[in-house]
């Protein structure tokens, strides 16, 4: 058995009867999701650009890098990642480095997001959704990495791709 | 209108006709979870525990640090970590740092993970539900870090918490 119970605008929800392997048959909830791809833009002044944007599932503002959802299934992630740094945070990079990837709920959706850092950023026209509310900040990467601690940060892919960063770049 | 299309075993689904604080009137679908917690297990010779899951949603067995849903939303979320790390990896602790917190899905869903270092491990018994598939590891904690880049460690509560660990002890 294996139903789509809801068909919606970002997820489909799928109900469905799987044998695990260890034998246990058992009905799982989970939800597709066609991927994203997030972005940390590193300024040459060690600054990066993080966005203040409305959550409504969580009921508040969060810090969050630029960050977006594939086109579709298969969409290059790069590809994804520069037109999401360009729409939310109105930046272009010559330089991708790719930080790994995240499966954000794999419990029950198979979301994974694609972490990049970029650099040698300049400006480009910023375009944002209807229903985006995001203010542009800048911050120091160091002021940026401090507020993990003090859970003042708690998206997961900005936490994810901001220690990744600093890890790699020995910050 | 806010309407519970689809009430499950792990997450409740809803639609809701929101106002955003910029004015725009928008029909959301998100889910509602209890929160949960997760876990490094430190041992005293820089080895962590950590678990090989399969994870039906994502079609393949993962890393991942010990980790568990609350018993209800308001559950005390270090309760909740002591518990999955005994119930899972089969491990007390005497120390507990707080590492942060992660929204996985702020876009569309209201869990929170509580991060947490434990150290001071000893022994206990170990008790799996019948669904989880669960094998238990031990790695280095730098051999952990660099399944990151590799992107052979992504499940998203284990590289915060893993790259929150190394960055609070300097390791």
């Amino acid at each position: 058995m294996r139903k789509t119970v809801y068909e919606g605008r970002m997820v489909n929800l799928i109900v469905e009867d799987v044998t695990l392997p260890n034998g246990v048959v058992t009905r799982l909830e989970f939800m597709t999701h066609p991927g994203a791809s997030a972005v940390v833009p590193l300024h040459d002044d060690d600054t990066i650009t993080i966005l203040r944007q409305y959550r409504h599932a969580v009921g508040q503002y969060l810090w969050e890098v630029p960050a977006g959802k594939l086109d579709r299934k298969g969409e290059d992630p790069l590809a994804c990642a520069k037109r999401e740094l360009a729409e939310e945070a109105g930046l272009a990079a010559k330089e991708w480095t790719k930080l790994g990837s995240i499966y954000t709920t794999p419990g029950f959706c198979d979301e994974i997001i694609h972490l990049y850092l970029a650099r040698s950023l300049e400006p480009v026209e910023q375009h944002l959704e209807r229903d985006e509310v995001i203010e542009v900040h800048r911050m120091t990467l160091q002021e940026a990495l401090a507020k993990i601690p003090t859970e003042e940060i708690r998206d997961t892919k900005t936490v994810g791709a901001l220690l990744a960063a600093a890890r790699m770049l020995g910050k």
